[in-house]
């Protein structure tokens, strides 16, 4: 079976994922003499930056994500399809989906990564990943029922479970988590829960490097972790968690911390795409591209953002996995299809570093610019402003600022809400 | 095991269900010489005059609803427990619940209503309630991801399945419902699903009486379906579904309506407390009480709200189950609550009718006040401010009245969403 898209005399080009890098490259693509083939398993885009807010209680998912429907609609050459791609078959140039079998001229892969648990299967299965807005919204709700279970709960050991949590890994998010949590602790939960002893709640923040925020500078690790061990939060450096059974966490010293919460922010790795030629998968389960983002040993499939591996003289070991580096991919695609179109050659990419930032709580982040590095509120000052700009749609950014104006003033995130979409039998009449 | 609640001098009341009445009558105990404990399976309460427009996408969850513990922190007297109850024990004066025995010196029942399916086995399998926000967060996705499927199915026949809607129920619910789809299919769906004929989709509301609105006055009934049938709803008076198999919908003649999805707002039955003696519970499973809301056959176990049926001169046949009669009946009682602690005699409760309205779209409304009825535009103004009002929380306000102006602005829902928190693997840990 096809999947249902009419036939057209323009080549079509299929994008798969609708992230940072998809969604820029479809935008792009608006107009062009293409038929461009969006599919994503979700019906809307994820601002990956602020899922960690969306955990913390202090941004609705909805804020966060933007509708592909909305964000194309009038575009007559876009086509949006929610559904899974199984599998590519190179030789048919054909993708293999749920909704039917949708054939390409050029395949554009922006599946990005995926959590990445190294291999340890019991860490795999009981910790708490948080690489997509659902993700994040089930570690709300984990954090809000094990307080309310706690309560109820005498035996000291058994609630310390229930109320530590540990974060692995000293990147941006493990950072931003931290942050958010120890500030959870200090203004929110003591009036939530007067009967918890909230003191007696421990954050613990786990790298295996010996400084955090290994993309940044020096000053900025330096000074969010100044930030965080202020906030209370324990940061332990040098460190791996090599085991996590539920209760215990188990560090790369065989001493282990008390907790039912591991939340895994360790690092990533590709998504998977059967089908692709063997010669293109590199480290990381990336795969291998060219300056044009062309897949290595293909012809009409790219890679862009977190899934592309590109070396260029000034970046020999790839770019970093972030969002700036899949809208660069996107826009220069994006440009080379247009001059393909044309019959022109395409352009080499170059990837610019525009730098990056962390936040840690209230007044606190970290921002190395070009040439520029700086701390504290002015810093988090920018980066409130540029993530505020980069979020798609209007009304997403008056609902995100004003909850940040809101949360500011009063020391409150207000959405500490345990919602769950009631999957009743009637999901079995479906099938 | 007992609940881990502090032990105190206060007679302890514990109230259950934190709906209309149960919230109400906690409200009312502040401060008062009682020790207070609301027990709710979720940690929020919920707006259920607005479900319909969280199943629509017009509103957030968050938005209309409010977590108990931002309701009443600071009181020392109010103690919040997130269980469910499993039994009363009346002989002992305690509670079951998996957190443990919690004794009471008074119980309040304030359990509300669930949907009742008349006993229809099939129907309750296949049909869509929308009572919890969870379950119209439930219909929302359903209704999306059926729209998505939809634009991949070519068989005409199957492609109505996933696009006809079947609304059982003409009452506030049931028109609500039906008005608010009509809108989405007037102005959302043709931009959204250029691909689809949105002509196909139909839209039915069944109801068994000869005229929709019972509870509401001939002339609100007939204004409400002249405005449906403006909308193209196909209105079927006298009519009732008999069985729905998942793809058709049986009706008393016999005929059947092509439907993956039927909603049912067609009547409820009171939530189960098993513990109770026999001769309480009276017809559609609601329990008697006295004019003090004292739960018949029990000295110190009272119910409010949906649950409760109190028969008094001007209302023979019981209150009508509306959040209004919930509040009051619970304002009555936390006043007695008081008395009692005075050593007075309790007062009996009157009901006072203050109207009701319901909306059907944009600028149109039916309401009937005392000595006062009206529809249209003023009527779905005063609709508006109404709930705007009544509903918990000055950011709850903010952010529905924000989501109102612009929905009404720019004839868009904007929260078309498919959004479901992961359940991972990790929830098994907890076991």
């Amino acid at each position: 079976m096809k999947i249902n898209i009419p036939e057209s005399d323009q080549e079509r080009i299929v994008i798969v994922g609708g992230g940072f890098g998809g969604l820029t490259l479809a935008r792009e693509l608006k107009k062009q003499n293409y038929q461009v083939v969006l599919i994503d398993k979700n019906n809307y885009h994820q601002f990956q930056p602020l899922f960690y807010q969306v955990a913390m209680s202090g941004l609705e998912p909805s804020s966060i994500v933007f509708p592909f429907r909305k964000a194309f609609q009038g575009e007559k050459n876009i086509f949006i399809r929610v559904t899974e791609v199984e599998r590519v078959d190179t030789d048919q140039k054909q993708l293999h989906t749920p909704l039917g079998i949708c054939n390409y001229d050029y395949l554009v892969l922006a599946i990005g990564a995926d959590t990445n648990f190294f291999g340890n299967e019991e860490i795999e299965q009981k910790a708490l990943p948080m690489k997509s807005v659902s993700e994040a919204l089930h570690l709300r709700n984990r954090i809000l029922t094990d307080y309310e279970i706690a309560l109820s709960v005498t035996d000291y050991e058994k609630r310390q479970q229930l109320i530590d949590i540990v974060i692995v890994g000293g990147g941006p998010t493990g950072v931003e988590v931290a942050g958010a949590l120890a500030e959870m602790k200090r203004y929110v939960l003591p009036k939530d829960y007067p009967q918890l002893n909230t003191d007696e709640i421990d954050i613990h923040l786990v790298e295996g490097a010996d400084r955090l925020l290994l993309g940044m500078s020096e000053e900025a690790a330096q000074k969010a972790q100044e930030f965080l061990e202020g906030l209370d939060v324990k940061v332990q450096l040098n460190a791996m968690v090599t085991g996590f059974d539920g209760a215990y966490a188990t560090l790369s010293d065989d001493s282990k911390i008390t907790t039912h919460k591991l939340i895994w922010a360790a690092g990533v790795a590709g998504n998977k795409m059967p089908g692709l030629p063997d010669e293109a998968l590199v480290k990381g389960r990336r795969l291998a591209v060219d300056r044009f983002n062309r897949v290595q040993g293909t012809q009409d499939i790219f890679a862009i953002g977190d899934i592309a591996y590109m070396e260029e003289p000034d970046y020999p070991k790839g770019h970093p996995q972030v969002a700036q580096a899949a809208m660069q991919h996107a826009k220069q695609l994006g440009k080379n299809f247009k001059r393909l179109s044309k019959g022109k050659e395409m352009e080499p990419f170059s990837y610019k570093d525009l730098g990056s930032m962390a936040t840690i709580g209230r007044n606190r982040a970290v921002a190395d610019l070009p040439g520029f590095k700086f701390q504290g509120a002015f810093a988090w000052l920018i980066w409130l402003f540029v993530h505020l700009f980069q979020i798609l749609g209007a009304k997403n950014k008056v609902s995100i600022f004003l909850n940040w104006v809101w949360n500011y003033l009063t020391y409150d995130q207000s959405l500490r809400l345990i919602i769950r979409p009631k999957e009743g039998p009637a999901d079995v009449a479906r099938e």
